[in-house]
């Protein structure tokens, strides 16, 4: 077995999984990957045997064993802090870390009613509530924020991510750029220049590819 | 106005706020505290204007704001090291930042069931549905692993938290504790005793006064 061990759901659909698989692919380090299809009868018990905590993705490095998506970014960025998964500047890294937990415990509007579905096309008439609506202008409103306080960063820390590079704060919101891609939600320019860098990440190009043909998910 | 301001709900209902408040006070600097009541009118307008995020808890640090009861934890850990808000040992921190993303981003049953009012006393019958009583289990589970596995740690580090000195999973976890304590959970040995050195700890003591004689929050 890799020393490096992360356990997935369907790429299709499991938003949580591709956030830290996006960041342990960004480390450039081989690892293994495991998916455990979900809405299976079994599923609950094939993840219990995984994880205590009884959900996906969890991460093993060695005979260690971290869950939850963004406790394993903030390992992965420990563990190979010459990657860069943060951003440098304690500064911009705090706002980073505040965008990135503001998305691991909120937008429950926009995570209902947009589910992450990659390789459909949908629109958002008659699906997004005003919860998700509200959401979704949040999302640029923190979108343009970082790019305009964060990101025009020269030299190696520059990109087209939120803070310039690619970090974390990129990992957690790329499913938010498939949800507005698969259901053709209207962004500001800077938004939606946005979107095309996380889907042309090799990275990301990568998750997608595997994403495709899979089955759809039993209804919850 | 001080280097530090924390700007916070009030202090019986707002289980949010806590978390980041007592990692503040544990840093031992001194800071100004603001609290804004929950369920007013104009309850909203007034956090708009302290964070764009629109949600208490908001830490400013000179002109650095930073927002998100877990960021701004994370933001302390790391503008004064020498407190060790983390564990100090790479594997101990790994687990104490994915307890603590796990309750940041559930045990939603738990908080729409139980929801935090210190000063009150409950039961849980009648009250705690079945997700709630999951997520009862699943703390204590967590507790029990976190002191079994990382709570006898020697020295500096030694204590009677979840990682033997106390830490920002404390931090996460001290609503909860309020929780058990007023719904009167029944809980395990080394549970019912991880609840009392929560409400022994100084900082924890001092926001239990401030709670008291609120006023009720109004309905959602």
């Amino acid at each position: 077995m890799a020393d490096l061990v992360i356990v997935i759901g369907n790429k299709n659909y499991s938003s949580w999984s591709l956030r830290p698989w996006l960041a342990l692919k960004a480390t450039g380090e081989p690892f293994e990957e495991v998916m455990v299809t979900l809405r299976q009868p079994e599923t609950r018990a094939k993840i219990i045997a995984h994880s205590p905590a009884g959900k996906v993705p969890v991460l093993t490095h060695g005979d260690l064993l971290v869950w939850e998506s963004l406790a394993i970014c903030e390992y992965l960025a420990e563990a190979f802090p010459y990657v860069g998964l943060w951003p440098s500047d304690p500064r911009a890294r705090a706002v980073a870390r505040a965008v990135s937990t503001e998305m691991h415990a909120g937008f429950t509007g926009l995570r209902r009613d947009l589910p992450m579905d990659i390789h459909s096309k949908g629109t958002t008439s008659g699906v997004a509530g005003e919860e998700a609506r509200a959401d979704i202008a949040r999302v640029q409103q923190i979108w343009q924020d970082c790019r305009g306080r964060f990101g025009d960063i020269e030299g190696e820390e520059g990109g087209p991510f939120l803070f310039g590079r690619f970090s974390v704060a990129d990992c957690m919101y790329a499913p938010v750029a498939t949800r507005f891609r698969t259901y053709g939600v209207k962004l500001d320019p800077v938004s939606a220049t946005y979107v095309d860098a996380i889907y042309a990440h090799p990275a990301m190009q990568d998750w997608i590819a595997g994403a495709k043909g899979e089955a759809p998910l039993p209804e919850n």
